[in-house]
């Protein structure tokens, strides 16, 4: 018998700075390019976090997988790494990053698909700056 | 000449009871796997309920479904059964189903997608349990 | 030197069932005057609730009330109690309250009121039932 | 080495004013099949418009692309020809086009698709007319 | 005893065309005063309403007043004139007064507040004609 | 004649760096108070910052305040000075102040108060730092 395929969502979410900021380029450069997002004093977001999980219903609980569960692991994955932090300056998986959101999503996808029980795999990153501005990571890559 | 392929959405919404409970395990098993979701006496929550169709836009209309049928179908089929209803205790076609909202959303397909008009098909079920819960199901299944 | 006075509120939420029941009325009689609303098996809801307090802010913190004290007090009077219940009977607070979101409300502030720092004094409980249905409550009482 | 492959949103609004209405039939058609959307002296909307475009993050900027450029295209191509403005008659592009979101979304996607840059391409289109109703558009086709 | 005094508010909305225009001046005194909202043409929006009643809890009901009875109301006097059409052209009620948020607010408080029932008062109209602008009337008027 | 006395609302937002940390203090007592908000890199913030202002309707425009001139008159006094900056370092107006909402409100209704047209009045600063923890400054004082 055929078992059903859902996607499965938890959202969660962190405040904190960051500035767009190049540091192999000069000030002009990073201003020319960044703007305001450039500011030396850093600025700040509310980011909400979506984690999308993909897999079978358990028979026996109708989970794909127990939403306490992946709250736990999203807040020790990236919650507690992030929240009130500097992106630029305090989080040890973001050194070396330029924290746009595009690569703060590809590095929490990597943080949490590893992390993830058998049953289930990563779908999708969703991670919103503003509540205009937001980016969606499914694991692809091309060459 | 090729058409568009377009896919539409309808909100709904319905106010519901149910708990989390396996009737096959002990209370002291179904506490230690749903927590307070399995509280005897029930808790409850608005859910939320976005139906997609895809088709093509009709050259008279310009609709891919009149939504207003489309409201009529997702109310006699989902919300008059389950607005404020016990989904363990008083939907027939949940019966025997353990209401995760992975089982109520499978379930919510099987009712939408045999009803539709021929033009257009169900693309998605998302169903929110809450702001930071939802889940998605596209009618996939794997052996 | 006169001090600003403020109002500050902080938001927390809880999932519950109730059914608006009164038992001393037959069935009919809950029937004609509630509808939907007195189904036996109950029915529930995601509430949302805001606590609103006024005070000055202290020169040294900026604060008018710390907010994780405000967010524990919260917690502990109301959402450990109401979070995943059954209003109508698990809530020792609630017994013998038809639980209306209008009497859930007055016994929120009842429970919040007396429990506040003496720098500060409650100002509003604002209660969701849904997004269409809320309630506000200032301690307002009358003959 | 590989790169990742994401999506960003920018999300813009405008406030229009449209009827369903098809010049090819009567009054009385038109009443029957769109209703009150038919309503000869015009209804409006506040219209949410996600545009999301995919590619791979440059090197330098972690950008997909800058969302200040996008902001300047979508303004330029779709919110100031449409912003306050009347979808039957006011909009060149819209000429000779039936105002459904299903036709709009079609129309918003040839006006942004040609005029973004190499390094990206878009990929959907959303339109909200109301919260409860919205339409995505792929840019897909069929015979 | 002393009862205690709440506040209970239902949201409905409506969604209408609309222009800025005052019919004394010319074409070029609208433009410069109201700019892209004289639009002759029209304009249209999702108009949000907030309608807030005060009193007391009804010992046998718990409520102030019933929601079902204040939809109603609020349906027939307000919602089904206004929804899906012209604020300027098509509305009794409205003939004579320019429609901004403030006009049609001071209005829809005029149809509410004499159709309540003796137990309650009209206490706000809350209007939003977006995201960003809304009104607040509670009856109150100068000399 | 007696005129309607109305409240009329703009929402603005703005991203910005702060921390909490009163410099009178040592490190210690500054974690001790404030916790994951004393973060020495800083953390921020979306704030979503309302401004309300009383009046009567003027008949020839049924304005209380042109929401246009509002809009102008809020991104020139604090939208541009606060914007993508940091609260701590970066604004005039705010040397010297601990940025806490309440207090960042109230130096906000300061820069606003003084700015209005003489027709109307400041009535309100809603400042939300979080959708869960916002603060309301109405201009009162006590000794």
């Amino acid at each position: 018998m055929k078992k059903p395929l859902l996607y499965i969502t938890r959202k969660e979410h962190f405040n904190a700075a960051h500035k767009l900021y190049n540091p192999n380029w000069t000030i002009e450069q990073n201003d020319a390019v960044f703007g305001k997002c450039a500011n030396a004093n850093w600025h700040g977001h509310n980011f909400d976090l979506y984690v999308t999980v993909k897999g079978h219903p358990n028979p026996d609980t109708g989970f794909i997988i127990d939403l306490k569960q992946l709250k736990t692991l999203i807040h020790r994955e990236v919650i507690e790494p992030l929240d009130h932090k500097n992106l630029n300056e305090d989080v040890p998986f973001l050194k070396g990053v330029l924290p746009s959101i595009e690569n703060i999503a590809t590095a929490i996808w990597e943080r949490i698909s590893s992390q993830l029980p058998n049953e289930c795999k990563l779908h999708k990153i969703l991670l919103y700056e503003t509540e205009q501005n937001f980016v969606e990571y499914y694991g692809e890559t091309e060459a």
